[in-house]
């Protein structure tokens, strides 16, 4: 493990403290980073206040190898960084020819001349490396002291990855010998975190060492991730092996690999054995359709969607009987099969997806309270259907609603057991 | 100034080293509190291990007033944060009765059982102040030293934010005299923020200098915040008149106000004037409708949709003419035209938008490029139409789309001109 060079990811600017930008270039490098086999052990924000600064950045020289410095490099004068990292290694500002040509260059290309606050961009300190930005203004610059890497960029962020991918990347793999890390990871749906973990402690407990096993759960799915660095090149075997064991335990369960999502899932599935797919959504409003033509190519399966928020709607496009809306009402296992089955034959599908439900806040009874969703699913053997309760939280069980259509209608169409209580 | 605290978010959590999830967490936090006057002036990430949490606890003790920490609560082995906050708060776990209750009735409702992990949540550090957790499993946790208010808070961001409300905000508030800082933040919809700028440069360079002015803008949208500091009971009245002067120059592209969305201004219009709304979607598949019937309450005036994805659809269900669609073709004025205006008398409806376009990544061609959209506004005073030139990213070519059809709709229902070239 010794081999594993650490870094940190500093990120300076006010606009990052009050919330008004979400810092996306920490993901970016966090995840460059660590496909490289670096590890990233920490990420600071700090704002444009030189104390700050300074105190992020003296922690960071004591504990890391590697840090990656982004934001507070622009014209403005409430960015501070290149005067701080001066005096921070104790060199001075210079100016530099080369990146007065770039910028002049830059300048004269789009019409504009350079005035007096671009000019103090072309003055960097004289310890450092320049990294020279062909996206923008601001140069970037690479201090290397008692071993380390440090590195400061602009905080536009074309400009911080395309300067990464020319100078740095290329620079850490050339200075380490990097054991890559490779990652595994497996999307469950349906099975709460904690159960998750009950069926897997006795895989878990007898995992190799060298394999970390991680729970990333998110509203009603589980993804469980297995790492291992893979120094003796056997660690995509060993991974392997362990996928082997998993699926032998939960593989029903498994919903995607490696980022994939439950609606790239079902497109896929539905394209491979060349089916149709639509639905009909009351309290869903429309976010099922949503979440299945968000995904590009969706329209080799999907035909559409009637959204039948309204009773009128459900009566007169979709062919509810107006006796079941009065009778047992709209939130019911005969709306819903009704919506399915209607919905199919009107978007001639094989399959067809159906919710009516109360998201809330408001519309609950006692009967049936927020929260309470019917879903059935039209296919080519049958109608099946399920009542759901959700909480309270309106956009989560939107949201929950969606998962557990999905998640469903995989298991119909690859056959998997849905247990019982389904069919009618 | 002394008065305003200091605070640092401090997130727990290899997923966020990895760059697997976004750290939207702390931008909300970071948002929360600087609106009600405490400076974030720290952000820092560790991943699960007990030294890196340590020092950044240690290092937070030292500096700051206030300290948020979100992530590592679940029940799984590789969340460590309450065992870490109770050696370093030098006490002890012990049962807590009444989070065993609610855990308890909160599986029972879902009828499952509480297993051994779960079980382990009911522990909590004797020398803390139990959050009550009612949207998820894992309690929230309040210590308070050395004058210091130190948090810890499940990752979900649901259960994050409603114990934050619930129980953080007013602690805060009853806790410090904190600066009225007042904002006030207005929506526009439909103005590129470099336009916008020139248009209101004049009444910028003449604002108060108590008054300060940002630019927040998202795909589409810009929002302009004007922000004081209320120390002598006089800022309500400077930002109005401030207010005032702006509604005179853009009073008509200002959609909302102080955080409200688009989708709901268009509820609450809706709503007032007693109108009824619908959809018909093509290449948004739902979102439209999903966006609308996000918002609570917009069964009121929200009568459905059909999403017609394939054309089949468009021509069974909408009755678009085989003619239009075969000349034509579905993304074009003549076929949303029909959409719309079928769309809403089978909706009874009284203003329907109806949508078809291209939105990539493939399916372009030399005439209509990824990006194209077509909509249509069919109203009582007859059917507007336009087209659109998006660019080339599916998901923000949706989401624009929902955008310039909702901001349309509301000048059109308001009585404000929409500019030329709209009705057909």
């Amino acid at each position: 493990m010794n081999t594993t060079p650490q870094a940190e990811i500093l990120n300076i600017g006010d606009e990052l403290l009050i919330g008004q930008i979400v810092n996306t270039n920490a993901v970016w490098l966090a995840q460059e980073l660590n496909k490289r086999g670096v590890a990233v052990q920490r990420m600071t924000t700090v704002g444009d206040r030189e104390m700050d600064i300074v105190a992020a950045l003296t922690h960071a020289m004591q504990h890391q190898d590697i840090i990656i410095i982004t934001g507070g490099l622009g014209p403005t004068k409430d960015d501070l960084t290149k005067d701080i990292l001066t005096r921070f290694f104790n060199t001075r500002l210079v100016f530099h020819e080369e990146v007065f040509q770039l910028l002049d260059s830059f300048f004269k290309k789009r019409g504009r001349v350079l005035n007096e606050a671009n000019k103090t961009q072309c003055y960097v300190p004289e310890a450092c490396t320049v990294l020279m930005n062909y996206w923008g203004t601001a140069p970037g610059m690479l201090f290397e002291k008692e071993g380390k890497i440090i590195v400061s960029l602009p905080g536009v962020p074309l400009e911080m990855k395309e300067l990464m991918n020319k100078y740095i990347f290329p620079l850490i793999e050339s200075r380490y010998t990097l054991p890559p890390l490779i990652h595994r990871s497996f999307l469950t749906e349906g099975i709460p975190e904690s159960e998750l973990m009950t069926i897997l402690a006795d895989w878990e407990n007898n995992l190799p060492p060298s394999i970390k096993l991680a729970y990333l759960p998110s509203a009603g799915q589980v993804t469980l991730r297995l790492s291992t660095l893979n120094t003796d090149g056997k660690g995509k075997e060993l991974i392997l092996e362990q996928e082997e064991k998993l699926k032998a335990i939960i593989g029903h369960e498994i919903v995607g690999y490696d980022g994939e999502t439950l609606e790239q899932v079902i497109q896929r599935i539905f394209i491979e054995n060349k089916l149709t797919l639509g639905t009909a959504e009351s309290c869903t409003g429309g976010y099922i359709a949503h979440k299945i033509t968000s995904v590009p190519g969706s329209s080799a399966y999907f035909m559409g969607s009637v959204v039948s928020y309204h009773n009128r709607v459900k009566q007169e496009i979709l062919q509810v009987k107006n006796e079941t809306l009065q009778t047992v009402g709209a939130v019911s296992k005969e709306t819903v099969i009704q919506m399915a089955e209607n919905a199919r034959k009107m978007l001639h599908t094989d399959y067809t997806i159906a919710v009516s439900g109360i998201a809330g806040p408001d519309g609950g009874t006692p009967e049936k309270p927020v929260g309470t969703v019917w879903v059935a699913w039209a296919t080519p053997q049958g109608t099946l259907t399920k009542k759901y309760r959700f909480g309270n939280d309106r956009l989560t069980n939107i949201h929950r609603t969606y998962q557990a259509a999905l998640g469903v209608l995989r298991k119909l169409v690859l056959n998997i057991p849905v247990g019982e209580n389904f069919w009618e």
